[in-house]
């Protein structure tokens, strides 16, 4: 199958620039038709490949771009959950797994237009400084090029074999970039014929050039507002500056009291069902980032800020963390005036790791703040998301097909990596349909995503087409493998 | 002259109402006019009381109302200056002081007009539910009712011995109310003309309804803008959190170190030169305010929140203070955005008294601020005014006989009280004349000056005008006395 996809690459390369010339932009109206042909863009390729496809109108939420359906179902396979007793990637399953795959079609605007060297919708292929050739449009690397990896991969199978590696379901939305307020609707709806064994989704990255990688964790999230409110009006300073308890100066005081002189979370029990990073995870990423405050560089600072003892990868990658994203009291315009406020208002949020309860986490954030009043001034809170931290369970019996698949695919061992933010999808195929997602992507830091002059490596379409035959051997047929290619995995140059 | 002071009180209190019938608002171009009115209304009273009296154009910063000046110089009168060896109140005086008196005619603006029992430039005489008569208008109590009370007197003293009581400056300014930034200009064209030993003030009030008081000291301000400067943009909280350092974080736990445990700035030499009020001051206050947090009370709160160990009387009127004036970082507005700020400000002023040097402490607090920063954040500063505390020395030759004039008035001892705002006018004297200032009123708390419903009791303009008498006496004819009236300093009933 590999010697099909590096005989047919020209014509995945194509099918991707037809793609990338519909200005699938979600988030404006004036492209509400373009974002409908692109979902039909994205049928076609489905029935194409055999499956049953449709779009789905989704209008619990504005903007309303219609999800993309694909199913299949093999004659005689049987259903999702049935592999339970498989031990994966040994070769001794009893049958195969139903996928569920994720991605979406809609991009990003492309403001600010005249940065960009080449139309963001006329696909252009660029060749680098160091040789590599990349895709150059809107959408390239984010979500299209990504997306199509899997359907050119479902394409190869197809043809090679005349069928589909297994049960399917696609999924394939055009709201990614606008919030995704109607997703988890569509999903709750949608339970039935969602049913599957594991969720794949492309729409992350690579660690580096050459390394495959499945980001295993992500960050939750619990986000609060709080408000201390002192006198019941502003009062002049000279007046009362010194006697009146001042809301500005008692929230730094108790926001000053959120971190211990080691960088520390300190509210009580933050911590617990906290697990630190195996040795094995952390000798890896070493290996991954041997500058472990590079990215720290690139955006003016130098030095990790966070809790003493961990690396700024592990800060972000693997330890919660407690930030204040906004703070405001007084009088805030130019010049000065000698209030004393009557109020101070913080936005303070955390960014938990699986094992944490972010409902805990607000209640003892909400009691520490408390505590820290003095008896006549009032405080107050206003709730905002919750959600909580995802990390896959590295026993997890489709990890390791899934790791070795992407090594064979690019030569080099495939990494588990974290992420610092939330990605609410993952969280929303756990608890809407109950499935672990496996987040597989062949991006790269520097492909510009909702910027000006986006890329899509065509090593990283290549070897992501690759990586996927691999992987749905290794998830479908254990033991067996997909053949071999013109080349081992490219190097870029 | 006391007896005549009683004898035409009406026509004083019908002058008055005539002053309160000019709506002199000076921030509103509209008022210009009336303005000027005022301004001649008060020269047309300095000229029957026989003082030379002009109007003076002053244009240096909007709005540009003019000042009055009077001037009267006795024939064969000692210049200012040379009463020196005088021990006043002790009847030993070689020579008599010249006297530079200041006053504002213009008044605050009248909204919300709704609010106004009677409309605000018709003045009518109210009776409270205590049986007190009140003048109530606008500018009855800030400033019109209190000036007069200095220049009746000098109308009873003209009136009943046929000249003036000594060489007089007076100087009644018309933009109190919109910041008075002509003033410390006009102060300086004018020096050589506003040539006297002291400086009586009318503009300021008393403890209660029935004790005089001369307010002895003032705060001084040192305000400063700070803000801490992390990364080159603001950075997603996700990808970020934990590890980049977040300005408002660190503005946070810096701020909350300028105070300790018992409410006392850290400051390093902060308090040098602070010095303590006598226990004899601290026994006066305690008996003016029995209750010292019902300034606290009146505004919702209820506890003392400054320094351990002083009284909130002390606090405002005795302490220095920090307090945070303002604060800005990241999102404000409604919702939530993870955003970590790239930066932080926050307005932070100082309260001074006596002895401390405002730009000392302004350097103090820029170091520990800047001693809090991690390396690679940058932290700057925007300086904004600077002025000393004021404190008139307890053996000022001038406050004894100014004291004892008020308490034969009153007939309750004369207190010295404190304030703890700053009021530049009594800055500006010391600093561009080199005169003391002796701010002696007769407001009440409850006057409504600046609000709806202002009033002035008809009991401080009365025995305003007597205190002048007996303070007048007291500085220029040692050892005699004003005679007496028809009544002891009335009681409210």
């Amino acid at each position: 199958m590999l010697a099909l996809a590096d005989a047919t690459f020209p014509q995945a390369v194509a099918r991707f620039a037809d793609f990338l010339r519909i200005p699938s932009i979600s988030t404006d109206p004036a492209h509400a038709s373009d974002c409908r042909t692109a979902a039909q863009w994205v049928a076609g390729q489905l029935r194409e490949l055999g499956l049953e496809a449709a779009l789905h109108e989704v209008n619990w939420a504005p903007p309303g771009h219609p999800v993309v359906m694909g199913h299949h179902d093999e004659a005689g396979q049987p259903g999702a959950g049935d592999v339970g007793t498989a031990t994966a990637g040994t070769g001794t399953s009893a049958g195969k797994p139903t996928l569920l795959f994720y991605g979406h079609y809609d991009v990003q605007p492309v403001d600010p237009l005249a940065l960009w060297q080449h139309p963001p919708f006329e696909p252009t292929i660029l060749q680098e400084s160091d040789g590599r050739e990349v895709m150059a449009a809107r959408g390239a690397s984010d979500d299209k090029g990504q997306l199509l990896t899997f359907l050119e991969a479902l394409r190869i199978w197809q043809a090679q074999s005349g069928s589909l590696p297994c049960n399917l379901r696609i999924l394939i939305e055009g709201e990614e970039e606008t919030g995704g307020e109607n997703l988890p609707f569509f999903l709750e709806a949608h339970k039935a014929q969602l049913d599957a064994d594991l969720v794949l989704v492309c729409d992350t990255g690579m660690p580096n050039r050459t390394t495959p990688a499945v980001t295993t964790s992500l960050r939750g999230l619990v986000a609060d507002e709080v408000t201390i409110h002192g006198a019941d009006r502003d009062l002049h300073s000279g007046m009362y500056g010194g006697a009146a308890a001042n809301p500005a100066t008692l929230m730094a005081r108790a926001l000053a009291t959120l971190h211990d002189a080691n960088g520390a979370v300190t509210l009580p029990g933050f911590y617990e069902g906290v697990s630190k990073p195996t040795e094995q995870q952390l000798a890896s990423w070493r290996g991954l980032f041997p500058d472990e405050n590079l990215p720290l560089r690139a955006v003016g600072l130098a030095q990790p800020a966070g809790e003493r003892g961990f690396s700024a990868l592990e800060q972000t990658w693997a330890r919660p963390s407690c930030d204040i994203n906004g703070l405001s009291s007084g009088y805030e315009g130019e010049g000065f005036k000698t209030v004393l406020p009557a109020s101070a208002t913080a936005k303070v949020s955390f960014r938990l790791v699986a094992g944490q309860d972010p409902e805990k986490v607000r209640a003892t954030f909400r009691a520490h703040m408390a505590s820290h009043m003095p008896p006549d001034v009032r405080i107050s809170f206003k709730p905002y998301g919750a959600s909580p931290g995802f990390a896959l369970d590295r026993d997890n019996k489709w990890l390791a097909p899934i790791l070795e698949g992407l090594s064979a695919a690019w030569g080099t061992k495939g990494a588990c990596i974290g992420c610092g933010a939330s990605i609410p999808l993952a969280e929303q195929m756990k608890t809407i349909l109950g499935l672990d997602a496996f987040l597989v992507g062949f991006a790269q830091d520097d492909d510009r995503i909702h910027s000006p002059n986006e890329r899509y490596g065509l090593d990283s379409y290549r070897n992501g087409i690759r990586s996927w035959l691999h992987i749905l051997h290794r998830l479908t047929q254990p033991g067996a493998a997909p053949g071999q290619g013109n080349a081992p995995a490219p190097q870029p140059r």
